[in-house]
């Protein structure tokens, strides 16, 4: 059973939020002034919490407090409020390493299980960008360094096994966030369920094809049990253009509470889908022509520039650390021939999380398609007909990935799979063998 | 840092031995009697804890206690005590499942680090019966019954995720025992360490050729990722022939304290391996010739006995579960082609464990013959080169296994293959192709 808060637990609101605050060195210090001269604001925004901004005389702050069931549902769906244990843990593991790339954390408090942390303003949550076609050039890149620093400096090859048994012990207990992803992302999708939000019935003929595709079942099966077996690095476990917030010249990655130790493709394919997501959006989006599609050509080159600079950089990380990982010891690569075998296992090792990063991508789109969560990329779109079509050629393209993921040996191959797909209508039969 | 006992903490001998059981009612019930008429014996002959079988007129106990130190090594080598704890935990996780293929336990006191647990009497370690070239036929079947139900229900085949999950957050800390496995089994035979035991001169060119194989090393280096990696179900994690006790009717495992979620093919591999460490022993070891040739017709046949029996064991229990994991949602796969396809995916799930097993079977029998802690298959081969030669064999096998597993796609191929690497010789060169 979920924990259940403790007595002393009070979900806060923007008029008790003063009080609490000026309990708290850290904030009063922070704010400066009076607690009568801080200025709260709700700002709520994503799907489980409360989320307060707070501005005072000589600074902000953001307040982020766990509620004992799903907010934008409501009671009726509780959800295990100790994942604020988890989103602070995650945010301190990769502190050291990722630093800036994410909100600095200034206080947790246990016991109400809220997270007092870094204002982002005037950042704004890199979907809303996406959909208003506003590029943020530096992005990518950005969100593949912190993407490369965590999945490097978590996994065995930076640190003694005890290292990342030690995040296991820890983040194997954020089971109940974990039933979420395990339902929504990897069973329900290929299931006839309630909670499922398939646009009828523009889209029955591809939710039933889903459905009925052993090959594509067996595919999932495999991620799943990569998802739930493969304990390779700590993962953000959500990771999408909701968990980043970006100005012109700032990106931070946001909202670890679904941390896992898992592999590392996980972060790296969800990151990717919800650009591919975002081209099939642009083009049924509101808008005019000629700029959406201007801005497809910057999101596939977006696509192309993460993966290739996660690639470069895990790579450049792992060759200038010191050995001390139990993964490749030392003195079993010591030698000249020892060294080019190493450089050969490196890039092994980077192959392997791109093929579980396609698979992963591939489930991504799928579940934010034909599943409970979806997303505005595609919500815009007001005519349902015109947003199945949008959702139709993303699908198209995730099937391909599973089916036929030989054909896709690097990101270069995705990124122009895109128009390939695009438009290609309600009937899922024609491009199976895509 | 290692856990020190707590202040109430005595090291148990045979003479405090009988005022501490008879404060445990549950002693006092099985042994019957009064204190004074129990006979103890000191019967420790594993290298890490103390162990003590006792009588009474009513029944009998083993206690077992964990040291805060190796005990074959002595104080200068400390070891966690809470070892203790996850054999324990790991013996009642299983119980349910493998029922009397492992003892009884009755009683574990958390302060004392003690387990009181059924004697096994006329128990013999299989290990013994094996150089005594005494057969017991039912062994493979029942240890290979034992690590299929074990393999299967604590893995996501068996139960939703969060079940292993829960296994996972409690084994991982039981990363001090686990630790000498990383450094025993995965790092020091493909170093020069201090504590390996080569037989010097007759093994040093084998040696020396297995820390400069970078092929070798390559696949060692896949493995020791899986084992650290890959949390596939709950392992004993040292499934050697001296963790098993027999009878002509009975057979347990015993033993669990190096417990660890991983790679289920690892338990399967260690135990094959044993078999063909004693293959290789018995044709150096003292006794009739013909005897010990025929033995090891026994030891092939029981090698391909225990993995065929473990393989259609774990099939038909799959087959037979109601389907409860998370790995094959029951709706995936609900119609008659879905079965169909669930069956071909069950095949392959078994063909994972067996190329798993395959490479930790090598790497058994890799760190048995050039790391530290030797066995006696081997030992009692008093002529040094006459144990160096049987041991090059297996050497040769392992190697072969690492570096060929494309070539041994099933058991039999692997029993096959024992007198083709026979008599191998101390050169390591002309078999590397083999």
């Amino acid at each position: 059973m979920q924990d259940r808060p403790n007595v002393g637990y009070r979900i806060l609101s923007a008029s008790t939020l003063t009080d609490y605050l000026a309990t708290l060195r850290v904030a009063r210090d922070r704010l400066g002034g009076r607690p009568n001269e801080w200025r709260i604001r709700d700002v709520a925004d994503g799907n489980l919490n409360s989320v307060f901004l707070v501005d005072g005389p000589d600074g902000g702050l953001c307040v982020k407090q766990a509620l004992p069931y799903v907010r934008v549902h409501g009671e009726s769906w509780p959800l295990d409020i100790n994942r604020a244990v988890y989103e602070n843990a995650y945010a301190e593991r990769l502190a050291p390493h990722v630093g800036s790339l994410a909100p600095a954390i200034f206080h947790f408090d246990a016991e109400q299980f809220v997270i007092v942390m870094e204002k982002l303003e005037p950042h704004i949550i890199l979907r809303k960008a996406l959909i208003d076609g506003v590029h943020y050039p530096q992005v990518p890149a950005a969100v593949a360094e912190y993407v490369a620093k965590a999945s490097f400096f978590t996994s065995d090859l930076a640190a003694p096994f005890e290292a990342k048994a030690s995040d296991i012990a820890l983040f194997s207990r954020n089971v109940y966030l974990q039933r979420i992803s395990a339902d929504l992302i990897f069973i329900d999708p290929y299931e006839t369920v309630w909670r499922n939000k398939v646009i009828e019935p523009h889209l029955s003929a591809w939710a039933d094809a889903f459905r009925e595709d052993l090959d594509l079942k067996a595919a999932v099966a495999r991620l799943r049990a990569l998802y739930f077996g493969k304990a390779q690095s700590l993962i953000h476990g959500d990771l999408h253009t909701g968990s980043v917030m970006v100005t012109p010249e700032d990106t931070r990655v946001i909202d670890g509470e679904f941390a896992w130790v898992g592999p590392s493709g996980f972060d790296v394919g969800n990151f990717i889908a919800h650009y591919v997501m975002a081209w099939f959006g642009k083009g049924y989006q509101a808008g005019d022509i000629r700029e959406r599609m201007a801005f497809r050509e910057l999101i596939a080159a977006d696509i192309v520039a993460f993966h290739e600079t996660y690639r470069r950089r895990f790579l450049e990380i792992w060759r200038s650390e010191t050995k001390v990982g139990d993964a490749y010891p030392a003195a079993h690569f010591a030698s000249p021939a020892g060294e080019a075998r190493l450089e050969s296992l490196r890039q092994a090792y980077v192959d392997d999380i791109f093929r579980d990063a396609i698979g992963f991508l591939a489930l991504k789109v799928i579940r934010r398609v034909l599943g409970y969560a979806q997303i505005a990329d595609f919500l815009v779109i007001e005519d349902q007909e015109a947003q199945a079509r949008a959702k139709a050629g993303a699908l198209a393209l995730a099937r391909s990935l599973l089916l036929h993921p030989d054909r896709y040996n690097d990101i270069a191959a995705v990124a122009d799979a895109l128009p390939r797909f695009d438009d290609i209508g309600l009937d899922p039969r024609p491009s199976r063998t895509w």
